[in-house]
């Protein structure tokens, strides 16, 4: 198995933890040649907080670890492709490449809504998009089940 | 005073703050109708974390406040025009009002480089310019003296 399908199964492994929360499933994780650098799920709910999506708290693990805002030779894969903020977090540590399962037509700023990348990224979006639509859909389709 | 007023001298004293820990001078404020509920400056090379703009700082600081990601009755003052980052924190937490000082043709992400927010925030760009312009620019001054 390549590093890339290592951290995209440990990233749907995530969305599948904030599933289980009660958090709508979004999970990222960065990744080095070599290894995984760090993980994590969608905890806004729980954290009460607007900026703890998978990918502001996976790139603030990652800062931490390599003690630097520039995370240059890392790439970021996410389950849900990445809304304005976390695109433009993405961009702000330089991230070599990115990587992302399902499109967002509502709220994904990496081309599902809008595009803010003005081609400085390298992005790759629609990887094993029915697995991770499947896990979105489903998590609301269970939400409003709940809710009537 | 009326209390936009004040939340601006005191993004722009946040500012100073931030340039004299030789940060990239940039503050923010959010504040209700009655109060300052949060203000904060730019700690990018401090914290070494890529998404520790003031903005960020400012909104994390304002949601452990309120305790809830939902910033809906509160406002924003910046001194320098929201990045795309910033720009998407600002859009994810509601908030109701964002005023910002300078605005930023590189990165700003309200208009002065790109606008996503599809007409979903109320702008006010450009209050107190000249001053938020100086102090940006006396900064980089500054720095290219140093480093000379």
């Amino acid at each position: 198995m390549t590093l890339l399908n290592k951290a995209i199964s440990e990233a749907f492994l995530e969305a599948e933890k904030a599933k289980e929360e009660g958090e709508i499933p979004v999970g990222a994780v960065i990744f080095s040649d070599t290894e995984i650098i760090a993980k994590a799920h969608n905890l806004r709910e729980q954290k009460k907080s607007p900026t703890a999506h998978a990918e502001i708290l996976a790139i603030e693990e990652a800062a931490k670890k390599v003690s630097d805002w520039r995370l240059n030779d890392l790439s970021i894969v996410v389950t849900l492709e990445p809304c304005v903020m976390c695109a433009g977090a993405i961009m702000n540590s330089r991230l070599k490449n990115v990587y992302f399962a399902a499109y967002d037509p509502d709220a994904g700023a990496f081309g599902g809504n809008m595009d803010v990348s003005e081609g400085k990224c390298n992005i790759c979006g629609g990887i094993f998009k029915e697995k991770a639509e499947d896990l979105i859909s489903g998590f609301f389709k269970e939400k409003r089940k709940d809710e009537e």
